[in-house]
């Protein structure tokens, strides 16, 4: 094949419309680049129509039917949520998380049957997110009108993460509830050679005597 | 919370239905389990209108507008594709792949200006896979009316792909065209010391003198 040694660009010319289209569409998602992206498109161009019909109509819906719960800010289809209108949850106890995600995170592990509040975000100067672009005033609300023994702060063991959690703190000083955060360490399972330095002295300065 | 150290089963009482709904047919997509499938929906929750109306118009398209070629059996829109109506392309060198991703692999290297032949699958007795279900037959009536002077075979080095390969050469041995094959080796960039020994047994049987 001699001949054919000089590269010439055929790639552009020879484009399949829709599939290129699929392809880009398909690249938006988090962590997909343009192999995975390609996969994914021949797995639908094979799939059966029903099962395409499936995912297009519960992409549509996702979007169309959830919203946020008026009082925790989780995504619902009913408002109030779930959660919020079960009357077996402990009511007592309020758990502030930054994202639905972390909210189900927490749910999964099965331990908590509080309530929670969802803020949408965190404080972060850096970005320009400030104290009223996310849930914080609607949490303050909830503190001074609810009967709340204790509010569990469940935020990322980041920069915003922290100083989300101690303004906060600082909000509802007055609303005469107590305030508690998760405890950061080195995760079950997890191996002390591999811990991070940080990790490691946040480990340490949270001892608890046995 | 102690008081709440026995676990319980939340999950299943607040499901948000859309949200699983979504999970559920996003993990059918090869290689994404619960967490990419759930990241994904959280995208798509969050993404914009126009956005999504791209993703479900191309996910619809891709399998609405894309049919086979008749001739070479590529994904096209239009029947014969761009490029079996390609007059400036090889007409006397014909690339069999197993599949489309195998000849936009190719046609990406721009290194092969012939004409191709899509199998759809590779000859597999343990999976049932015959002569009858590719596109073999379609394969020896081009060889024997078209005017190829080489068949050049790029099928994976597979246990099913070499025999697809030894299947197809003797079916093609009447009429007439030289068949070869890619060349199977260490990859460029790889290294020995991590080639397995069967690669390396090939590379080594297909030396070439310098």
């Amino acid at each position: 094949m001699d001949q054919y040694v000089r590269p010439f660009s055929l790639c552009s010319r020879y484009v399949i419309g829709p599939l290129e289209t699929l392809i880009k569409a398909l690249k938006l998602l988090p962590g997909v680049g343009e192999k995975t992206a390609t996969r994914f498109a021949f797995y639908i161009l094979n799939a059966k129509t029903e099962e395409i019909r499936t995912l297009v109509n519960s992409v549509r819906d996702v979007k169309a039917k959830l919203r946020l719960c008026s009082i925790c800010f989780h995504l619902t289809e009913k408002d109030p949520c779930a959660i919020c209108s079960d009357p077996r949850r402990d009511q007592s106890r309020l758990c502030v998380v930054e994202t639905p995600l972390d909210l189900m995170a927490v749910e999964k592990a099965a331990i908590f049957r509080g309530l929670y509040h969802v803020l949408h975000g965190l404080l972060s100067p850096l970005d320009a997110i400030g104290p009223e672009d996310i849930r914080l005033e609607e949490l303050k609300e909830r503190a001074r009108k609810g009967s709340f023994q204790e509010i569990i702060l469940a935020l990322n063991p980041t920069v915003e993460g922290e100083s989300t959690a101690g303004y906060i703190c600082e909000q509802l000083r007055d609303a005469g509830v107590k305030v508690s955060r998760i405890a950061y360490g080195i995760p079950i399972g997890g191996s002390l050679e591999y811990a991070d330095p940080l990790t490691l002295t946040r480990a340490l300065e949270n001892r608890r005597e046995l």
